[in-house]
């Protein structure tokens, strides 16, 4: 069901010197399948995360929290599948913990210098015994080549695995850039459940790779919508081993631009992957909303439009029913919106403008672009300068059927 | 579909005196269809109405509005289905004033004694002269006991009409209360795809009628949702016509309370209907968020519960995978929620306490929850005293057929 996603081959992934991966099957919830995926980060690696802004934060991401907040060098990320370790309260405090102290001690490290991520199913207690034995199996096929294995091993309900990966040349440094990400339902701004891990062996000082995080997931976990439901669990982490001998400590470095500009693309894209394999999706939905008088109001007519069930149902059925497309922009909170400024593309063509239907308007020009897989629309409110643009899919039967089964 | 949606027989239907209806065939959009309402009120009777908050207001939600204000009485309501006069510009704004002076022109009233409704597709002309065509036909027929035949004639997508009828006793004097309602679909808040006529022959002086109306909307058409969509176009509009005998001028007058109850049961009741009737609804669910610390608070968290497709999915397919529920708790967007502190219930059973998975909670009771039409949801918040109740409805694959479908 993708739609248009790229699935590179595996000769055309780019490992990133600094890191191996290692992939067990623990049986977490189901047996016979990779449920857990360890990452060895070599010493020195910088490590930043954002996290899920739900209140009900699961237990790894306030272990995460707290271990990046420690002030140790991370070294190590934990992930399995299977059971996302959320509701459990203070036994699943303790599973998360239990799971970090037990990767230390394989590795040497300090409890504090690993990471847990834990997605799945919610509300039921993580068999943590199950994931640690499976540890020294992770261990023992650590490999800097698995990357791809790993964007398998990652996966809940995506249908397909999700990575990028380049390589550009900065200051005469071959800097390798390659990521990974999970995700296909419960997909909202801030954030998705969600996994995403871009490594680079460019080296980022500490406190501006945790700036450029931050500004990497506005760009692109935190523009994609499916369903506007927010998991608990939605981890981005950036790693910058810095082997490849480039180090940049400051936004005033040659390289930095050329650098988080290919950051950018590498994360836009693992994100974009996320709504391409979205529960049930037929097309690929850019909405870009401009002249309104913030980024914020920008965002809210981009994701009424985009939360919108019957715009996602009527852009399922390729159907030209633009008012609802009005509709949600009228709805969208923009209290004083004057609607006799407001134009609507619809690709190429002008549906809307001064509010009405445009009066050279055509539904079969409407048409033309619904039936296409990708679609982007253009929503300028007449009102400022702000822009915004926001991903997202269609709604279909296949996401009920998917959403209504998930546990059966 | 309709999930326990009570149709009364045409007999327990009371006319509400002072009240006429008149219906047509004007083959707006389709032949052979009942698709205007005309509604004849005796003079003195005093007219309110709450009106949708989008910013893309359609044409006859404006020409109410400049006419509710004009002063004058209000002596006839004219409704077509089949097209909404919506992103219609200055010509949709003349169709509906050319509406309403056909109307006083054949009921010998002035264009601001009318109040024109359209419900329907957005954003294509109103094929004003067939409308207008068919009012004679409407006046020919204007009879009291035409309330059954006006629930039909109203709806759009709906399966069921949808009307309430009831008599009391107040001060020695029969009073009737009688109202019909439309919609299925683009339901939320402030308001829905809904149009709702309420009618007492009680007496109400005009601005305590104003003041009630937005009341009563707050305790029924403004405390459902469906999708999450809020129209162009919805209307609740009140009407008393004093010919009981009985008229209240303050709210100090004894039959003031069990009047009011009596109007805001039967507009409940009338809202109800709507989510029972949803768009390929197989469950009618009450969602109950109590210990907000605001009002406002206790309906953030619901509607986050109540628009989450995750939620709706599970209760389609009858899969008590509450933690959803919980996750739509945490990203409601209260920041400063201490999930320690939260209770659910579903039904009678304690399913999370303290923000986990209450420990003699089993998934059999969950499930024999589920699987009922009508499923009722506690959220305890911990934080306060407000608490408040919204009503929505399950996800099926039917809602995707019905809005994938809807104008082909």
């Amino acid at each position: 069901m993708a739609v248009n996603l790229h699935i590179p081959t595996q000769d055309s992934i780019h490992p990133v010197a600094g890191i191996e991966i290692g992939i067990a099957e623990a049986g977490i919830r189901k047996a016979n399948r990779k449920d857990v995926t360890l990452f060895r980060l070599a010493p020195n690696t910088a490590v930043a995360g954002v996290f899920t802004q739900n209140r009900f934060r699961a237990a790894p991401v306030q272990v995460c929290e707290a271990h990046l907040a420690s002030g140790q060098s991370i070294a190590a990320l934990v992930v399995n599948t299977g059971n996302a370790n959320a509701g459990t309260g203070a036994s699943g405090l303790a599973a998360s913990q239990k799971t970090c102290e037990a990767v230390a001690s394989l590795l040497q490290l300090t409890p504090q210098q690993v990471l847990p991520f834990s997605t799945g199913v919610i509300l039921e207690p993580l068999p943590v015994d199950r994931l640690i034995d499976a540890l020294p199996q992770a261990i023992d096929n650590l490999r800097p080549d698995n990357w791809f294995n790993a964007a398998h091993s990652i996966m809940t309900t995506d249908t397909q695995p999700k990575i990028v990966s380049r390589q550009l040349t900065l200051q005469g440094h071959t800097i390798t850039i390659t990521g990974i990400s999970k995700g296909a339902g419960m997909i909202k701004p801030n954030m998705a459940t969600m996994l995403g891990y871009l490594a680079t062996d460019a080296g980022l000082a500490p406190e501006l790779l945790r700036e450029v995080t931050q500004d990497l997931a506005n760009q692109s976990f935190n523009r994609i919508t499916v369903d506007g439901d927010t998991s608990t669990n939605d981890s981005f982490i950036v790693m910058a081993t810095g082997q490849s001998g480039l180090q940049v400590d400051n936004r005033q470095h040659p390289a930095f631009a050329p650098l988080i500009q290919a950051l950018t693309e590498a994360a836009v894209e693992l994100a974009q992957k996320i709504v391409r394999d979205a529960e049930g999706a037929t097309k690929f939905i850019t909405i870009n909303v401009e002249q309104a008088q913030s980024s914020e109001e920008a965002l809210k007519v981009a994701y009424a439009v985009a939360h919108s069930p019957l715009v996602k149902t009527a852009f399922y059925a390729s159907d030209p029913n633009l008012g609802r497309i009005l509709a949600a922009i009228g709805y969208a909170g923009v209290t004083d919106l004057d609607v006799s400024k407001v134009n609507l593309w619809l690709g190429d063509v002008l549906v809307a403008s001064e509010g009405q239907r445009h009066p050279q308007y055509e539904e079969a020009d409407g048409q033309r672009v619904m039936k296409e897989a990708e679609i982007s629309m253009r929503i300028a409110l007449g009102r400022g300068d702000a822009s915004e643009t926001v991903y997202t899919c269609d709604f279909s039967h296949e996401y009920v059927s998917i959403n209504a089964d998930y546990r059966s």
